[in-house]
């Protein structure tokens, strides 16, 4: 059982981790108790090829004062030397007693390390707040099992599928509570995709903002994808992020390029051609409807041609909730893929 | 204050009233309880021409049986005289001391019983139960004051607005729970509305019926709308209701004529073309979705064409409900008529 103080420990961790980059590594929160539960250090992870947050906590220490310790860590310590050395070897050669963490170490590159703290005579304790890390590093272990970032398709549309009555207008379908989750989703997010078509047609600026349309500190990089050549005066050249642009229409390469940067997270706001292609071609990890209370008809759809030629091909989600937002209502839901396209 | 009897008769009433036809009289029941409590008789509204309830149940009494006794009833007594004479008149020569009843009478024609029943002397308490009396007689209501029925608009869609994939193919976009609960209202509604495109292309029974199949025990008079002939043998002739048929594309028309039959709602089944047209002439009072968890693309799309211009016109819903039924989402909706189609 890990004790109060541990718990307290980890939830600092957990806060102390997401100081640290989003990027080809994890981001990881270690804290080192005394035997009788006071802080000592705490660390965090900086990045690729920066010390693991382990480390960078004990580095903190004189030497010998973590012997008999407690380290409390997000993460599984590692038991692989990359460009640092197996943290679980340097929690041993400090002398730490016990180690708390939450998670196991998802990869088989770098698992293992429990086990070797255990061969070492190190008490080892897994799972404590395991939620909570799961939840901090989900997008990462997404990146490492697929090589690409998590896809998030957003679009708003009408009850009856509309991003737009017939003049093209849509400015408000949805309300203000609707787009500021917008604006919060669009923040956490590590890339924001969009396609030529859009940007000529609507020249956003692709940052999260405000409601007073303040930038909020964070920002997703613009990733603007299509053959068309974007003018040098567009918004999306002024984006606190340096844009990257894409002349192709070949989305999985796009993707693949965007895992190896080391981005964990794409929100595709891009329109329904760029949209219906991500759907279509099975690489939206997650749908993120706003849904207005209204009908519009016409012709201007919010998605397009998705290749389902009959009823039992249909792309089939799993609806993980439904909300209301002011007067909208939004849907989160995920493509199951077992059995997609088969038909 | 009603007494516990008095309650208990006001749900008995309500019961007894549902056995009176749904038609241009509204369906009401009464109860006679003796100064004590006891029940001494019952009656309901068997339709125009026949006796109200409260007259109904007073028939069934000896002379003078009924004084002193209190009558309770679902709708305030009327104070009218139309094919009968006014009920108030009725319940005061009858030496009724107390009347309890559930709702005004929401017409100017019959309203102003209560009244009449204190000026002769009698005690009247209003409003026992109300909203089951409000909820028993709403569509009637509808009909009294606009001259139609109150019109549902069905459709099952995926969420992107599609009602059927690239071949047509549609059965099922939704599950069982939903199917199960459309036949419901459909048993619940007094006409059943299809445009003959729809008759051609699918053949519906258009009845309402059990899981297995098995005709429920009330059904909607089939009401087939549109110019094209419907073939002799088409499966709405084997209905257990005889069919309507209007050769027009006058919805209001034949919205008017139904109102004239006592048809006091309707629910709309008909494709997409006949339900964008209802919608588009703001003949709809409620639109009820089943949204299943799928995406299909393409063209076949559940509602088409609604005259919205600009986004500042889009149709307006004010959400009633969002329910999840098996795997599908129920969206029930009611047109926002004040600003609609102003700018």
């Amino acid at each position: 059982m890990a004790s109060a103080a541990e718990t307290d420990a980890m939830r600092r961790a957990l806060r102390l981790a997401r100081n640290g980059p989003r990027g080809l590594n994890p981001q990881v929160g270690a804290v080192i108790l005394s035997p009788s539960g006071v802080v000592l250090a705490e660390g965090f992870h900086r990045g690729a090829g920066t010390p693991h947050a382990e480390v960078d906590a004990l580095s903190q220490l004189h030497p010998g004062e973590a012997r008999g310790t407690t380290a409390v860590v997000t993460l599984e310590p590692c038991n692989h030397t990359g460009r640092t050395g197996p943290c679980a070897v340097a929690l041993l050669e400090a002398g730490v007693a016990r180690v708390v963490y939450a998670l196991d170490d998802p990869t088989d590159a770098a698992a293992g390390g429990a086990a070797r703290l255990r061969a070492g005579g190190v008490d080892v304790e897994a799972g404590l707040e395991r939620e909570s890390a799961e939840e901090l590093i989900r997008d990462w272990v997404h990146l490492q099992r697929t090589g690409r970032p998590r896809v998030t398709v957003k679009w708003a549309q009408s009850l009856d599928g509309r991003a737009a009555a017939a003049d093209g207008t849509s400015q408000w379908i949805t309300g203000s509570a609707a787009r500021r989750d917008v604006h919060v989703r669009r923040a956490a997010a590590d890339a924001i995709l969009a396609g030529t078509g859009t940007v000529l047609a609507d020249d956003p600026a692709l940052t999260a903002r405000d409601a007073d349309g303040t930038l909020l500190e964070q920002q997703p990089v613009p990733v603007i994808v299509g053959e068309t050549r974007v003018p040098e005066d567009a918004a999306v050249h002024r984006h606190p992020k340096t844009p990257l642009f894409f002349a192709t229409h070949d989305l999985a390469a796009v993707l693949d390029d965007l895992g190896t940067r080391g981005i964990q997270s794409v929100f595709v706001e891009g329109g329904p051609t760029l949209e219906s292609a991500l759907l279509r071609e099975g690489l939206a990890d997650e749908v993120l409807m706003y849904v207005a209370p209204v009908l519009l008809g016409g012709s201007r759809l919010a998605l397009g041609e998705l290749g389902v030629p009959s009823i039992t091909a249909a792309r089939r989600l799993e609806v993980a909730s439904i909300d209301v937002l002011g007067d909208d209502i939004r849907v989160v839901a995920r493509p199951v893929h077992d059995t997609q396209g088969e038909s």
